[in-house]
């Protein structure tokens, strides 16, 4: 899927002339519904010259692309994926992702107006901020708009029926893989926890949110936005098969 | 503004027959630039026969409005103001927000698609969850849908040209005015620190930011999406008339 480009692209000093108008957009396609999108972001996406979707896997499909598709006009606009794997850094990522960055730039380069799409907001656990690191690295003139959408975490607040935070309240958002006493500092400090990756540790953290008395507080929400969407009010409810990698918990104490 | 109507509409159990879509609707029209309202919350605020906009103050204006203002039709809808004043919570804003709750289901009661628009989020430090609390105690058939919308954190993270999380990464977000060892533990346990009304305590924060070693890695906003929006990347240039309201502090350690 990734056209690797010479670095000679990067070189030419020629192209940092001209750049009035932002010519790269990430734009957060929101939570699932093509209807979470915002104005701006349909408008940008019918403006795009190439649109740029990630997916976990070569060949795989792009979900940020699934949500978009309505919008887009094929005959017109080049559309195609970049492999950005879901785990953690390592080297061969870093020149997987300057691959991926060089190839936008290489559009940007030849004018285009480049919108790269993303799931929920590109500012929160996305996968353009990879993307963006070596854009910056690379060649820090290309200008660069990042169009906010709705979070998946806003989203699934709206579905579990339950506010993130009122007046004062705090509100902590972190992996379900923290340490352990990073998490109970965090059920005991806010007043609302979302715990991200529950799918990696879910047996473990329901007997910890037992042990603090937060259990009944707690909602299980599995892809949120997406086909296969569910709302658990009980923990207990929750089968193996629910716990999908876009699975979180929201603990309200309220 | 607001029209006190008489109690018996909750004591009339007939209407609970009849409710099979929602009737009241919580938009999120996002931060202020109204194309970052969503595709739904347009179609959902051109169908709606009554639209409610919250106020700080009686006579005041509502953001919320002026951000929607364009999607609206007053000839055919009719268009309210519900004021919510901006300070803690006592037995006077209970019933300031019972009368506004019951004004909201007396519309629906007739029959009316009722949308009640908030700037950002309705599930994050929103109005809504206010008036939200009470029509759930008075009326708790009426049918409610939640419209997340972009929330001002996420477009600040945007502006900011920062992220708030990446890969296992942990946010949180609470009020400046949060005690002391909460802040300071937050700031130790999280990797990116959304501190909300900054304005109340600027000074004492800027020190023990400093204090903490964190002063370079904060980043100071106004009003974002909101006309006066401003970034300072220095909190030594912040000056008292920037002290907003609308104003947070992102704090990014990475």
């Amino acid at each position: 899927m990734i056209v690797v480009y010479g670095l000679s692209i990067i070189q030419n000093s020629t192209f940092k002339i001209g750049f009035t108008m932002p010519s790269l957009y990430a734009i957060g396609v929101g939570p699932g519904d093509p209807e979470l999108l915002t104005l701006k972001g349909a408008r940008l996406l019918r403006e795009a010259d190439v649109v740029v979707a990630p997916v976990a896997d070569p060949g795989g499909s792009s979900l940020a692309h699934t949500v978009i598709r309505e919008f887009l006009d094929p005959p017109r606009q080049q559309v195609l994926t970049q492999v950005f794997p879901m785990r953690r850094e390592s080297a061969d990522l870093e020149e997987l992702w300057t691959q991926s960055a060089m190839q936008v730039i290489e559009f940007v380069q030849a004018g285009k107006k480049v919108a790269f799409v993303t799931l929920g907001d590109p500012s929160l656990y996305s996968t353009f901020q990879y993307l963006y690191r070596q854009v910056k690295r690379l060649c820090p003139d290309v200008p660069v708009e990042i169009v906010p959408g709705v979070s998946s975490i806003n989203a699934a607040a709206a579905l579990a029926d339950l506010p993130l935070g009122l007046g004062d309240e705090r509100l902590a958002v972190l992996s379900a893989t923290s340490p352990p006493d990073v998490l109970h500092r965090a059920l005991e400090d806010f007043d609302t926890v979302v715990l991200m990756k529950v799918h990696r540790v879910f047996v473990g953290l329901r007997e910890l949110l037992a042990a603090v008395g937060l259990k009944e507080k707690s909602v299980f929400l599995k892809r949120v936005g997406l086909p296969g969407q569910a709302v658990f009010r009980e923990l207990d409810a929750v089968g193996e098969d629910d716990l999908d990698y876009f699975s979180l918990i929201i603990v309200r104490k309220a």
